[in-house]
């Protein structure tokens, strides 16, 4: 596959290299064109009978098999809808039901904060002693047991970057009787993802990272088909209902996957996503895998050799990390305002992570080069102790 | 106020009536450049950064706060996000917290259905006994006693626009001790509200009706500030965390409404609704009131006179009505697309309710005899019995 070619569908600020985008991607050309197209030409000119005429309504369930793709998922077995956290909550409510009796809910203390957010206010609204417990990432495999519930993780820790190893977890999960939820927020779009080989029971995840589906793009949630049809939805809205323009007073769940849509889907924000996906479409997992492990070993023995003093925060074995690469530094938070300023955009997370983000549709070797340079110039001249990059407020 | 300065800021098409603002209001103008402005110089040219410094991460509560003053609500009271069902579910959960030992949920059975599911699913999550009672609307007021924990109410009906005492209610519901939850879908930009007045212990309601946010625009939720520091929210998202990027393992509720954030809001969503709500930001709800029963029963009575076998569904009491028109006819479905064809568009709504939203800022005196014409012209002419009209989907 030509990455060089896929770069040129970005619009990306002349002299910036992003390396952020797995927390936003960046903007496909193609974007505000379809955006602009979706309010004049639909919006504007087609008013109510766009929900029909222009497909809008049809948008999360089409647009989620083409996600699906990239994540190893039957067809029909994904959809597009609301956030990360209230698709999270709607796989583990459901999940907890397909095992009554037991109560623990298990995750690891480096998920992503929101996935245990979530999880705790379901615990508490349910009331029935489910606990949540969330020992150290690598110590999961050992907490897995005839009482778990549910095994709730994130495949590819937010500030490392250290992967887990689906299949096998799932596996022994399984074994144990447990579900499975993965969130695959850093994953969608980062790696060859396979949750139908894998065995996943519920996957979901989000659509602005390396997806690059734009600011507030929806999220999707996977069910697999053995539990789609007897799942119950919690969160039972009305676009989950059967026949929702039939407007009956009670509710019947929709077949398979429609039943975890909620509410009215966000249709200028699916179509950026779709344009979006117009470019995923295009792209074969496993090149682009490869490229990013190429391109990210580059990246860690550049930071290596130029600046000794940042340590590596991502496991070096390639079966164990997602996407990004990340380092320690004490001073991480002055460090990345520092090389932002000089236009390398990465991010930092608290206390001490610096994240950078590799994303080969739009990075080719020449921006892991710059960044590498960028990061011996802040650090060999100590430029993080320049006032102007530490009190800046903390960037998302 | 001048309401035809008002119709130059929409974009409608050519030719067409469009009575159907109270199901998706139409696109103002100045809304593509601004979502064009968001995308282009904000996603496109600031990336991750403008999430602080294009104000994104501030625009739920910013924009809640405009819709705040359309609704009588105090500043600070109100936030953005999701969807209406989401938002219903919310505003439950923390309601039926709030009154421990009580067991019924009172709405009433014209209630949109989203509202009644939502409920449904809840009670059912808690498995604490609760019951969903739904009488008939006029009916509610008597079935408010000791047991009634919530009373969940829509104050203006989908179908029929009949329209709920919201003062007189929440006065009797708060008397027996329950707390109420007004849905302000039809109510939030097509009339006078008073959350703060009436005593509203929550609100909700969507953008995209009467507001013109546009197509998926985001929900708000309203929490009367005597609850807003106690409330515990049951979707527990990290945006509603005390310091969502602290990524702290618990969660703690952030200050006052913030909590009732969830997930990342819908940056592309927010950049409609901010254009849409700056004509609102000019708009006298009085003035806007007093118009648009005008208009009403300039309408209603010019569609009796031509067209007798139509049968008011809608209150003539003005204190009794939103600001919809509905009529009866068993050939409802058929009768609407012979209008559409002709330009006018409204809504139907089974088994025979066919839906006129009247929204002054571009509805006119004009556009209302037209409107009459084309129903007489439609009727006379039976034009409903044209097969063309009576074989396609219902639109939404």
């Amino acid at each position: 596959m030509d990455f060089t070619a896929t770069k040129a569908l970005f619009d990306l600020p002349e002299g910036v290299v992003y390396l952020d985008g797995n927390s936003l991607g960046p903007l496909p050309k193609s974007a505000a064109e379809r955006v602009a197209r979706t309010i004049h030409d639909e919006w504007g000119a087609m008013l109510i009978t766009a929900w029909n005429t222009a497909g809008w309504m049809a948008q999360p369930r089409r647009l989620g098999d083409r996600i699906g793709r990239l994540i190893g998922a039957e067809p029909g077995s994904l959809v597009l809808g609301d956030t990360l956290s209230i698709k999270i909550y709607q796989a583990l409510a459901s999940a907890l039901e397909l095992r009554p009796g037991r109560r623990k809910v298990l995750s690891d203390k480096g998920n992503f904060p929101t996935d245990l957010y979530m999880a705790e206010g379901l615990i508490t609204s349910l009331g029935q002693g489910h606990t949540l417990v969330t020992p150290a990432p690598e110590d999961v495999a050992n907490h897995i047991d005839a009482d778990t519930a549910v095994l709730m993780l994130t495949e590819v820790d937010y500030r490392t970057g250290r992967r887990h190893d689906m299949a096998a977890l799932t596996r022994a999960a399984h074994d144990a009787g447990a579900l499975v939820i993965w969130d695959l927020a850093h994953s969608a779009g980062a790696l060859e993802v396979d949750v139908a080989g894998g065995g996943a029971d519920f996957a979901a995840g989000c659509t602005y990272k390396y997806l690059n589906g734009g600011p507030g793009a929806p999220a999707f949630i996977y069910v697999a088909p053995r539990h789609a049809a007897r799942v119950r939805p919690a969160l039972s809205g009305w676009l989950g209902h059967d026949a929702p323009f039939a407007f009956e007073p009670g509710y019947r769940p929709g077949a398979g996957i429609e039943r975890m849509r909620v509410g009215t889907p966000p249709v200028l924000q699916m179509a950026a996503l779709e344009a979006a996906l117009d470019i995923w479409d295009g792209v074969d997992m496993a090149a682009l895998r490869a490229r990013a492990l190429a391109l990210s070993d580059r990246f860690i023995a550049g930071v290596e050799a130029v600046a000794p003093a940042l340590t590596l925060a991502t496991p070096r074995d390639h079966a164990r990390r997602g996407s990004q690469v990340s380092f320690r530094h004490p001073e991480g938070y002055a460090i990345m305002q520092a090389l932002i300023a000089r236009g390398v955009i990465g991010d930092f997370r608290a206390p001490d992570i610096l994240r950078f983000g590799i994303a080969p549709l739009y990075i080719g070797e020449d921006e892991i080069d710059r960044a590498v340079a960028a990061i011996g110039a802040v650090m060999a001249g100590r430029l993080w102790d320049d006032p102007a990059f530490r009190t800046r407020a903390a960037v998302t």
